[in-house]
C-alpha cells in the first residue's frame, strides 16, 4: 500500500467511527433501552423486561410503598404485582425527557400508562441511568401511580 | 517580607487551601443545602426552603398529582398545599444516601416525614442536584408520599 493510500484509508476509517458514534448518542442509546423494555414488557416477557435494570444488589426503587433494594427483589416485586399477561396490560411510555449528566450517567423522566380491560393505571418515573459496558442501565427508579381522578361524590 | 518567609506563607496557605477543599465534599455540601431546608421549613419559611431549588422555569418537580414545572410553579404549589405552620407541621428527612454522578451532579434517596397534630404523612424523595456557582441545588424532585396503612376493614 501507498503511503498516499494507506492516509487516505486512515481518514475514511475516522470518519466512518465518528458517523457511527454520532449516530449513537447517549439519549438514542437510552431510548433504546426503554423501548425494549416496552416490547419485553407487552410480550408478557417480566425477565425480558428487567434487561434494562442494573443486575445489582444496589439497585434501588421506590414507589408508594417504599424502597426496595437489588435486581433480584424488584424483579420478585413485578412478578408479584403483574402474575399474568391479564394484570400485565399494554405498557406506553411517553413525554420521554432525558438529561445526560456526564459520560456515563443520566436522569430520565417520563410517563406510563398501562391499558387493561379493568382500567389504565398511569403517572410518572424517574429514572437514573448509567453507562455500563454491556450499555445504559437503570440503577434507581422512582415510579408514581398518578391518584385516580376523585368520584364527584368524594 | 524575606523569600524564606514569603515561600512558608505560600506553604502555609496553599495547605489552608487544601484543607479547606477536602471538609467541604460534594456529599457535605449536598447535606448542608438540604439540613437549611429543613431549618427554613421548621421556621414556617417556605420561601428559605424553596432556596434549595434551582431558580429555573426548567425545574421539575413530580409527585403523585403530576408534574409541575418551573420554580413559580413549585413554591406555588407548596404555598397552596402548606398554608399555615400547623398544615406544615415539622419536617424530618433521614436515610439520606448521595450518589454523586459527576463533578457537578448527584443523584439523593432520602425519607421525609411531617409531624403533624392530626397525622404523620411520610414518604420518599428522589431528587437531582447540580453544582452552580452560588452551590448545590435541586434541579429535580421525584416526591413520593407511602401510602397510609389500610385498615383491617378494608
Amino acid at each position: 500500500m501507498t503511503p498516499r493510500r494507506a492516509a487516505l484509508l486512515l481518514v475514511a476509517c475516522c470518519l466512518a467511527t465518528t458517523s457511527l458514534f454520532a449516530q449513537r448518542t447517549p439519549e438514542d442509546a437510552i431510548r433504546g433501552v426503554l423501548d425494549k423494555q416496552v416490547v419485553a414488557w407487552n410480550r408478557g416477557d417480566i425477565d425480558g423486561f428487567m434487561e434494562g435494570y442494573w443486575k445489582s444488589e444496589k439497585l434501588t426503587f421506590v414507589t408508594a410503598s417504599g424502597v426496595s433494594r437489588g435486581w433480584e427483589n424488584v424483579i420478585e416485586r413485578y412478578r408479584r404485582g403483574y402474575p399474568d399477561r391479564k394484570t400485565m396490560g399494554t405498557l406506553t411510555f411517553s413525554d420521554i425527557e432525558i438529561t445526560v449528566l456526564s459520560r456515563d450517567a443520566a436522569v430520565v423522566l417520563g410517563h406510563w400508562q398501562l391499558q387493561r380491560d379493568a382500567d389504565r393505571p398511569e403517572g410518572h418515573f424517574t429514572l437514573i441511568v448509567r453507562r455500563f459496558p454491556e450499555g445504559w442501565r437503570v440503577v434507581h427508579d422512582h415510579t408514581t401511580a398518578l391518584a385516580p381522578p376523585k368520584q364527584p361524590s368524594q
